[in-house]
Formats: C-alpha cells, sequence, structure tokens
C-alpha cells in the first residue's frame, strides 16, 4: 500500500534511494541528507548500502561523518577510474614523493658540497636548476 | 540436494565462499583462485560480490587483474582503517609531499643564495640541517 511508503520530504538521501520509510533512528539520515541524492548514490554503487551500513555501525559515533566522507570520496574516484580507484592517486603521489626526495638530495647533496668547499668555482656546483 | 552445491577443489575462492557451482565461465575464476580464500573475503566484506561483479563487467578484460588487486588493496586498507580507508594513506602522503615541497624550496633557496652571494661568511646561511 502507498501510505506504507512514505515519501515525505525529510526523508534521508538513502532512504529515499532504498525506496523505503525513513525512521527517527535512521542510521543513514545524520550522513546523507534529503537533498544530497548523488552521496549516498555513489557510495551504494561501490560499496552496497549493506556495507556502508556495516562500516557505520563499526565505527565510533563521532567518527561515522569522516566515515561516510571518506566512503564517498574512495567511491568517486573509483567510478572515475574503475580500475585502480584510490590505488592509482596513491601510486601518483608515491612517484610524486620519490621525485621530490631525489630533488631534495641533489639540492642537500649540492649546499653540502658548497658548504664544505667554499672556495670551488661557481661552475663546478652546475648544472642546478631552480624551481 | 548436495549434488547441486559441488565443492569440487577447482571451483574458485569466490565460488567457494558464495558457495555455488563454479562454470567453466566464471568471472571472478581468473582473478580469485581456490587457495585464495582470503583475497575474495576481503573485497566482498567491503565491497560486495554484485559490485566486484558490476566493475570487472565495466572494465575491459586486460585490464580486470589490475582491477582486482586494486579493489583487494583497498579492501584491506578498509578493514585495517574503517573510518579513513584509502583515504588515510592519501592524506598522509599528501602530508609528507608538503613536507618535502618546503624542504626543497628551503634548499634550492639557500643554494640560490649562496650562488647569487659566494663571499658572504658561511654562518650567513646557517641554520641548515643535513637529511
Amino acid at each position: 500500500m502507498k501510505s506504507q511508503e512514505p515519501r515525505s520530504s525529510s526523508s534521508c538521501a538513502a532512504c529515499k534511494f532504498l525506496k523505503r520509510r525513513c525512521t527517527p533512528n535512521c542510521q543513514f539520515a545524520p550522513y546523507f541528507r534529503s537533498d544530497e541524492p548523488k552521496k549516498f548514490a555513489k557510495v551504494h554503487k561501490v560499496f552496497g548500502a549493506s556495507n556502508v551500513s556495516k562500516i557505520l555501525n563499526e565505527v565510533p559515533e563521532e567518527h561515522r561523518e569522516d566515515a561516510v566522507n571518506s566512503l564517498v570520496f574512495e567511491a568517486e574516484v573509483r567510478l572515475q577510474d574503475p580500475v585502480y580507484g584510490c590505488i592509482g592517486a596513491i601510486a601518483s603521489l608515491q612517484h610524486k614523493m620519490v621525485e621530490l626526495q631525489h630533488d631534495l638530495f641533489l639540492a642537500r647533496s649540492r649546499l653540502a658540497c658548497f658548504l664544505d668547499h667554499p672556495t670551488l668555482p661557481l661552475d663546478h656546483f652546475a648544472p642546478f636548476h631552480y624551481p
């Protein structure tokens, strides 16, 4: 019966998406406002409502908003990059870190060389590329 | 009937986990060998079999192994850190990158200062901390 499936504007985005009654103690309501339908659709598509619910149950209440935000971000990245998801972002950051560590090592080595041999001619320290 | 639920040793880890017949064209079999039960259990717990199946369907066959590996990694990280998952790793890498960029800027600025004013006394360039 229609009356058992309310579609009030106060239903959270998750209950609207799942087409179910949004109760006062709805687990999703604090994190998926009725005006954020895409937010729940994304986590539902990647993790599924049941798994999101299980993760929220495992997490203390004060960390649930962070958990939802990280799940939404992770879902967005996976939807953009179905093959690598967040692992693509992690690999890219690790690659950039290795480059930065190499550049830092080079700059510090040259600086150390300067400090140890201040009388050497300047061209001894070339090539040096400024950022 | 028992005969309809085979438990042959050739069933893939996914079909064993889901207690279903593993057919020759099983979508999971190439990526979840029968001797890797935990690999499927992890992605099942975080993403669910249905969502893993959907993601594999979206991805060209030559990228499916990478997709499975990234899903397994992402699931492992989420199980270890239910609040932040991979986002925790990304945030930590970004923080380290900002520190490295700062250190590199500092080292290059000091080196540039040296190159511009080679006659200045050495203590002008202190403090400098080697890595």
